[in-house]
């Protein structure tokens, strides 16, 4: 049987239609970010990055670098072993203290991403809870469908960000059925916020549990970086609380939030948790030293903000349209794979800006973008040479200046 | 609905079984390895790590420590981002094609840990092979049953290293099918090798794909670490080789290798790859720099087989029963969870040895074991201090002498 003929088919198809991948080669350079030494060879040799999920630049703060630094003298490199067998580090234990702290949670536990903590999360709750129920909002993460669908409970979809579709979803399941509502606080494509306290207030209102991913808004909101939920003084009447140590907080690594017998519950039956070697000590004391920073300087964040903001006010008065969000997050919208990626590979080879195409699967075919993440590392000059950029390549390839 | 009471209540059955897990929170001493600080109240505050997967010490190794730490300088800590979206950098592309020269394969592909690695191929390959059926060896790891469960695709479990009723199963399926042999060649938990030829050869007889998970030997057998398929001079018929850099090699992550069209693959559809940030580019480096290490140096393969083969006529001579193998895995049976964790009590509070009960769900109940795991780092000191512990505690316990 010829395999290697079946693979490549299947990616003839993905070439076809714009949708194959080619992956940036990139260095960003510690202590010059958000600069990277590119290894392409159509690109300058230095690019601007516009698209990293490294909101705050904290992957190149001194105090993270050098707490990572340090335990790797202290401990090594690896956790030489799963959490049960020989991998837990006192990092790993007191990491999972700071994490439950900052969402004001009894307890917390740590996974190896983002991605593993909802999957193994979800297919865990919705494994072995009998009969439970997931209600899914309609535009959450690969890693949550991923998690509900390994656990083969019953799952219903939920209009995007819609609480009345949520409540009327949760009237027609029998009373008596577990019920878990999962949703996002950021949605990292789209940039726009949930609902929160409807979101809640349905889900009291039907005594479901709430679970909540907030990977793009740990570190970036609320006055300790707790999220969306701690801005909004809304953490305590969450059930459980995902998020990643992988973004704002520039290092790698997932957990989830809540009560002693839940995260306790996890820790004991997820597959995703228990059969897999513990993140490095050193990756622990780096996130650590990451949160414990986010959780008394602002500064950061305020100046993101700041930058956000002006990048907005300046591609309105250019006229380059981008989706309208409460967040950090500006889609400048494309709809095509083909013009999305030329944009790209202009933008790249032209002005040293590195911006991904972000294509099927990630977001819905048709709904092709370029997705902007403005820090606090870039500048004045920096958003100034991209919107000048941006404006040129609307001129000279005559796209619209409508918004989606 | 009162979820806490939910999981307390299947806490609470775990308990009860003798199945309830406690971590034992330690700190290993880098350049002091296999000592560790213990931050557990009954336990002195130096133990002897003796079920550590580190199987070589390559996590205190000066050359994997030190490329860790310059990478954090060069690069910062964290990814910032997916493979796609921003977070592929230098050290990964570089990793990849030092994997794939280990395994004499045209292509590599990383992830986050071996768990993913098995997870995400498995449930792509199984998922987008119209009509696809996965044979598994019985004994296979809860990465790939899992993942293989998560594809939704046929499977078919054959009796542990048994190719005859691997034919048979094969025989019975129908030809045009796509079928995928998974198995590993040394099993973690008893230790035993696979009869990697016979395999094959069933498999190539009915043009079935092979798919091998070689984590618990990449690094320790082969001139140059390859594992088991290296050893034996079969990596090239083997069509996808699996493995992890959280063991052998120190570090953390896990890959596949292969053919380039079934590399990239997995690489534009395996959900698990794609929506994740990247491996830090710190522990990629460390991970290149373990693995070249290894690629020529024999020394720490050589004196840990030496150790392991000592240890082994150690326990023969004082009657400790422990489970054959030609691998470095020594498995001493208990065959209760109660008496395994009490036993592994002692060994902490008494000796400072640490080996952690094995119970289940990490091997069936009935099978409870303490898994030794020697290492070029062990002394001959050590050996003999393990074994007067056991050899006590065999006494004063009562317990059989007799093999499984
Ligand atoms: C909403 C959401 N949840 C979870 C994840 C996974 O987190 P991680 O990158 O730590 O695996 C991501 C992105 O990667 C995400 O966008
Ligand atoms: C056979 C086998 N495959 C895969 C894994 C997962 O590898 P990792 O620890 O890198 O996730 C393990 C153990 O953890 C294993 O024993």
């Amino acid at each position: 049987m010829d395999f290697d003929a079946m693979f490549a088919s299947q990616l003839d198809a993905l070439k076809a239609e714009g949708n194959y991948r080619v992956f940036a080669e990139l260095e960003r350079r510690c202590g010059a970010f958000p600069r990277a030494h590119s290894h392409d060879e159509n690109a300058p040799d230095e690019v601007t990055v516009w698209c990293s999920n490294d909101y705050l630049g904290m992957g190149q703060h001194p105090v993270v670098a050098q707490a990572m630094k340090d335990t790797v003298d202290q401990c090594g490199t690896g956790a030489g072993g799963t959490r049960n067998i020989s991998g837990t580090n006192r990092h790993h234990v007191a990491l999972e203290a700071d994490l439950a702290d900052l969402h004001g949670k009894e307890a917390a536990l740590l996974f190896t991403s983002g991605y593993v903590s909802n999957w193994a999360a979800l297919s865990t709750l919705g494994s072995r809870l009998p009969d439970a129920v997931i209600l899914s909002d309609e535009k959450n993460h690969a890693s949550m469908i991923e998690g509900i669908r390994h656990s083969r409970a019953q799952k219903v979809i939920w209009k995007h960000n819609d609480p009345e579709d949520l409540d009327a979803k949760l009237s027609a399941l029998p009373a008596n059925a577990p019920k878990i509502v999962a949703f996002e606080s950021v949605y990292s494509m789209d940039g726009d916020i949930c609902p929160m306290e409807e979101i809640i207030e349905v889900a009291e209102k039907h005594g479901a549990m709430t679970y909540l991913d907030e990977v793009h808004a740990v570190g970036l909101y609320g006055p300790r970086g707790g999220g969306i939920s701690e801005a909004r003084g809304l953490a305590h009447r969450i059930t459980l609380i995902e998020g990643t140590l992988g973004k704002a907080f520039g290092c790698m690594g997932g957990y989830v939030t809540g009560s002693a017998a839940l995260c306790d519950f996890i820790r004991s039956f997820a597959s995703g948790f228990i059969f897999t070697t513990a993140l490095p000590p050193a990756i622990a004391a780096a996130a650590q030293a990451s949160i414990a920073h986010l959780k008394v300087s602002a500064v950061e964040r305020e100046q993101q903000r700041c930058q956000v903001a002006k990048l907005r006010g300046m591609l309105d008065q250019r006229g380059i349209p981008h989706l309208a969000n409460e967040s950090h997050i500006i889609p400048v919208m494309i709809k095509d794979p083909v013009k999305c990626r030329m944009l790209a590979d202009i933008l790249m080879r032209d002005f040293g800006i590195y911006v991904q195409p972000i294509n099927y699967p990630t977001v819905p075919k048709g709904t092709e973008r370029l997705r902007l993440t403005p820090g606090p590392l870039h500048s004045d000059a920096d958003l100034v040479h991209l919107v000048d950029a941006l404006a040129t390549l609307w001129k000279q390839c005559a796209l619209s200046h409508a918004v989606a």
